[in-house]
């Protein structure tokens, strides 16, 4: 159980996490923070915190668990405001998309690496953000990967799994370089894409007709291109190495395949797709959103 | 109301074409050709064809109305054996996705564009295919795009379109180069990014890891490898020029993206991200399925 909970960033993501350990029933208090008083009334109509605090410092006085989830670039802001008013005991996670970032902010912040932050990261989400989009099932059957240091004490680790199992989330430790790769693959690519393509179309003359001509299967692809703009900004600088190492890896088999195109070459045309719908469908199977 | 449709090449599209214009009651009698008996037999199983015939010539006999819907490679060898079996009066059209190379294959086959040939475009689909995936209301309210050329018979055009209207969707003329540029941009990119990702990364040695980390966004961007690998080698094989157009405009615009991030500049990502967004929410609000 967790006596006090303090929230910082209440948007999808914290007021999910918020909402679905109150559901549980493993958690006593929750205390939002953000810099937007408005928003965090709106969380507390909401039924999603108890009570709030505009000043970090002081919304984290006497919590035991806290959990930061703002955009990559405001965490080293907030590692600077609240590391001196932490309860003695209390654990600190967050939900960072690109992890080793948020350990050199929190290195930078304390000088060295604390053994009360727990680097985490819920693969959770939906193209909504703001609290108003929260909702107590976002984690359910998802995973949520812990990237724990050398530094990083064990009962800290344990607290932030046990928080995660509470919200249904399926818990996994990597190593902090793997996530961060693994992630620019499966996550910071694919939006990079999306952003990219809408962005192109809409500056073709053609635009609104374009779009008026768009199937379903552009609908989907493009709808993480809905994400929030400053999140993504951040994680593209965050994770800037893993990214771009992607993006040449990506831009070259994209290469080959307009090569293919250009030449003809219906033979690797087809074995490219094919590969493709094998993986796909073998990630379908395995998968579990009704949609599919 | 057409007296008999002969349906050639009864998957998703044929098959979902047939059976809304069975329940609109806009079709006294359905005949289905394809090279595969079994899939046929399935199909009249399936109620959506009243009979068969595995020669599509015997099977256009005594039709009004002809709706060849196979992968765009297999569309001339359709014409070729078709084209001397046609009822006098009847009307021809197709549902290939690149139309310039539809209107070549049928100049070919017949030695000049004939009059009662409709080029045409169903802006509908999902990444399954074959007859026991269509369904009768995948045209309700999405787009038919017909691309009539000065040899084309003005009576033809009307009837093509009144069996779409029957079928709930809506139909738009277009010129037939516009047409394939649209296409280009809105569907064949799209489907190319995501076939391409999706081969990429089953290739990279974590592969089986990598897919298990994807989150819902990844699921949506990546469904659209699932379609069919054939299909859409014939896409790009057809619609080749635009396509390599298209490919080579977004890959710069991808460069221009991959620069920013290299070069840290804040702005331009930003910039980038949030055109995306206010494109992409436009799209959404004007959009009608309920997924969104």
């Amino acid at each position: 159980m967790i006596e006090r909970l303090c929230v910082i960033g209440v948007g999808l993501i914290g007021g999910s996490l918020a909402r679905a350990l109150r559901k549980a029933g493993a958690v006593r208090e929750i205390v939002g923070a953000s810099r937007n008083a408005a928003h965090l009334q709106q969380a507390v109509d909401l039924g999603v915190i108890d009570r709030f605090d505009t000043d970090p410092a002081s919304a984290v006085r006497g919590a035991d668990m806290v959990f930061v989830s703002v955009p990559l670039g405001a965490m080293r802001g907030v590692f600077d405001t609240i590391r001196g008013s932490l309860a003695p005991g209390a654990v600190v996670t967050d939900g960072g998309s690109a992890k080793a970032a948020v350990v050199r902010d929190l290195e930078s912040a304390c000088g060295e690496i604390p053994p009360w932050f727990v680097p985490g990261h819920p693969i959770a989400g939906t193209e909504r953000s703001g609290v108003q989009a929260s909702f107590a099932e976002l984690y359910r059957g998802r995973r949520v990967i812990l990237t724990p240091l050398e530094q990083t004490d064990a009962q800290a680790v344990a607290r932030v799994r046990a928080m995660w199992e509470a919200a249904g989330a399926v818990v996994n430790e990597m190593d902090i370089r793997h996530h961060d790769e693994v992630l620019a693959a499966t996550s910071h690519l694919p939006h990079i894409l999306a952003f990219t393509l809408v962005e192109s179309l809409a500056r073709m003359s053609e635009k609104r007709e374009i779009f008026e001509y768009a199937a379903g299967g552009f609908r989907d692809f493009t709808r993480i291109a809905s994400s929030d703009p400053v999140m993504w900004r951040d994680i593209c600088l965050a994770n800037r190495d893993a990214i771009l190492a992607m993006l040449e890896h990506f831009g070259k088999d994209l290469e080959l395949l307009a090569s293919a195109i250009q030449n003809r070459d219906e033979a690797s045309i087809l074995r490219i797709f094919s590969d493709a719908k094998t993986a796909r469908d073998a990630f379908t199977d395995a998968g579990d959103t009704p949609q599919d």
